[in-house]
């Protein structure tokens, strides 16, 4: 690694079965009002509402609530929770739910105390905070976005058709706590479960194909995406393997809480195509990650040919011998589509409610990011989400 | 993964050229009496003692010292250094050097408030504290170790032989802050490069090498140690090489933060072997165990014989077409001492000054750990000691 940087972490995780029976600790640290953020309420189908209420109670909490956060939370529901939590004089946040929900937390958190319109100052202009931050913690009860030990957010406006994901420097957005109970993810539909792990993995390939010096930090994508492939293929034929969701979701985290970009530079256009796919059909997040990637990666593959050989021979096996180098890549993109299919992942934007009328609008609301291997044209986008159809 | 566990490390690192300056905003945190501690003076060589001191006083900082750690820090320079932090009411101890002078920071800051001898509390009834811990920040100019992101602190008893590390479950035991500039570690002697490159892959074999099931550790260990394998060669050679050199830094912090023990069983009997030859000979810490390790390793693969064939296989690339599991696990080993012999480790505790009639008193010294793969009994103590002359 040849670059400068800070790492800085504090986020404590209770990981395993039974692990929220620990947030009463950790309520002791805070004041009494607390406000509870959840989705759409399965929580309270599955008991883990009332296990969390139980335990708010015994530490004497005052609970206020703001339900029914959606997939893509928006700006409006964002300044619902802001006036629910400045109501509540909120020193929690507790977040129970996915990502989603931790997202949405974390952006009711640097607003409450904020004079000026969050969707403007935070995910316009892309600013820090300057006010107090509330604190949040996190039950995590889906596995993908890593949201549970970062301070990254993604709010969507539906008036600007913009899904913007903001990664705040301030660690006080970070997730004070998390609580990560593998079993809390056993009853989420195949379709939710592999998502998350296809974003599990876009991540880590996103923060992998850039840059070109030598860094630990690729060994370390590489031995998650190796894991991650490991036990995907073992929780696809049984979803209730206790042992390989508890890897996945132990994976989730580590790809997305900085770590594996510590010392280079990241690339992150997969997930400003997909984003942008989002705001326009509000499909899962994971899907429109998923049915953009192999286009856009075998597009910029010629630009980092020896990244996308080294992917090819140390994620997914592919033997060099007596090969050119644009086969292995090409070898090592074509394994990672078979797994994506033995997932059952969606393929083509088109399945996820994209119409040929909508891509220039898409191409308008996708951010073009620096630090891939090929930085994208505006032709380029439209080429690319033509592919992906 | 199948157990439940804890994650929390706040330490907040910075990295790079340069990274020295940061301190200053760190500092601003504490109160005005901080107490410097480094090792022999070859930081006043160096120029890193000039810089920190200048930082220090631009901080208006009182500055109190103690000088002289040495490497295997011991108890009597323990209880020096606990009166001159009382003395001087220190509210930070700011450890510039490497392992040893953060160890026994650490060792430091939990004995100053502590009205018991510390020996006896930490390191004989291995208890944590139960008075303040006054902070730690570290500025690093030696790898290895690890220190500077964990709450292990390893301190040396002359008198009884023993030379003892505790990992504390408190996190204030943390370093608060850690400033690693792989510029500051080029200077080193070869001899202390390799010993602590060897001590970084030790520490991952340590954790590596216990449990049976599946666990996302064991993949962010092979990453590391492939990293590290490859950083190693490149320093071996050319020791200026700043990419190397630092990747080499970050390896150690992640080969030792806990970050690769999550979810599993560890071992830690090399270290045990190595830190009683260190007890009765001084010998540099990585020496010592770089010479307990192969014998010990052949000795307990037959009892986790699947662990050493995937060490073969995923860290050292053995081909395993049309052998057995023994050949395979063998040639991994052949593998892992060839490495070692072109880094140019002491490869027999003789060769460090153990005698034939000194085996007996090592083998009292040896703390027998539950976590490996066969826990030794004395006579196999004895045993591997013999062989490894």
């Amino acid at each position: 690694m040849l670059g400068n940087f800070t790492y800085c972490n504090p986020t404590k995780l209770y990981f395993g079965k039974g692990a929220v029976k620990n947030i009463g600790k950790e309520l002791k640290k805070y004041g009494r009002n607390v406000v509870l953020i959840y989705g759409n309420g399965s929580i309270k189908k599955n008991g883990i509402y009332d296990e969390v209420v139980k335990i708010l109670a015994e530490c004497g909490k005052t609970v206020s609530e703001i339900a029914g956060v959606m997939p893509n939370p928006t700006v409006d529901k964002l300044y619902e929770g802001v006036e629910i939590a400045r109501k509540a004089k909120a020193d929690l946040l507790l977040a129970v739910g996915g990502g989603s929900v931790c997202d949405y937390a974390k952006a009711v958190a640097v607003s409450v105390n904020c004079d000026e319109d969050p969707w403007e100052k935070y995910y316009v202009r892309f600013e820090e905070p300057t006010c107090e931050v509330v604190p949040v913690g996190c039950v995590l009860t889906m596995v993908g976005t890593g949201s549970e030990m970062n301070a990254g957010s993604v709010i969507t406006n539906h008036k600007t058709k913009m899904k913007v994901g903001h990664v705040f420097a301030d660690e006080s957005v970070m997730p004070r706590f998390s609580v990560l109970d593998p079993t809390y993810t056993l009853t989420l539909p195949h379709y939710q479960m592999v998502a998350g792990i296809y974003d599990i993995f876009n991540h880590i390939c996103e923060q992998y194909f850039s840059g070109e010096d030598d860094c630990v930090s690729d060994y370390l994508s590489e031995g998650l995406m190796r894991s991650l492939l490991h036990s995907s293929r073992i929780a696809n034929k049984d979803m209730q393997n206790y042992e390989a969701r508890s890897n996945i979701m132990w994976t989730a985290t580590w790809a997305l809480n900085t770590l594996v970009s510590r010392g280079k530079t990241t690339d992150w256009e997969v997930h400003m195509l997909g984003q942008a796919v989002g705001a326009h059909t509000d499909a899962t997040h994971g899907m429109t990650l998923a049915a953009v990637s192999l286009p856009y990666y075998r597009h910029i593959m010629p630009y980092g040919l020896k990244k996308f050989v080294r992917f090819a021979k140390e994620v997914w096996n592919v033997d060099p011998a007596g090969k050119t180098d644009e086969q292995v890549a090409n070898e090592g993109l074509a394994a990672m589509e078979g797994w994506m299919k033995e997932l059952g992942l969606v393929m083509k934007i088109s399945d996820l409610g994209v119409t040929e009328d909508m891509i220039e609008g898409i191409a308008d609301s996708t951010l073009v990011m620096q630090g891939g291997y090929k930085v994208l044209t505006r032709d380029e986008i439209v080429q690319v989400l033509k592919e992906c159809m």
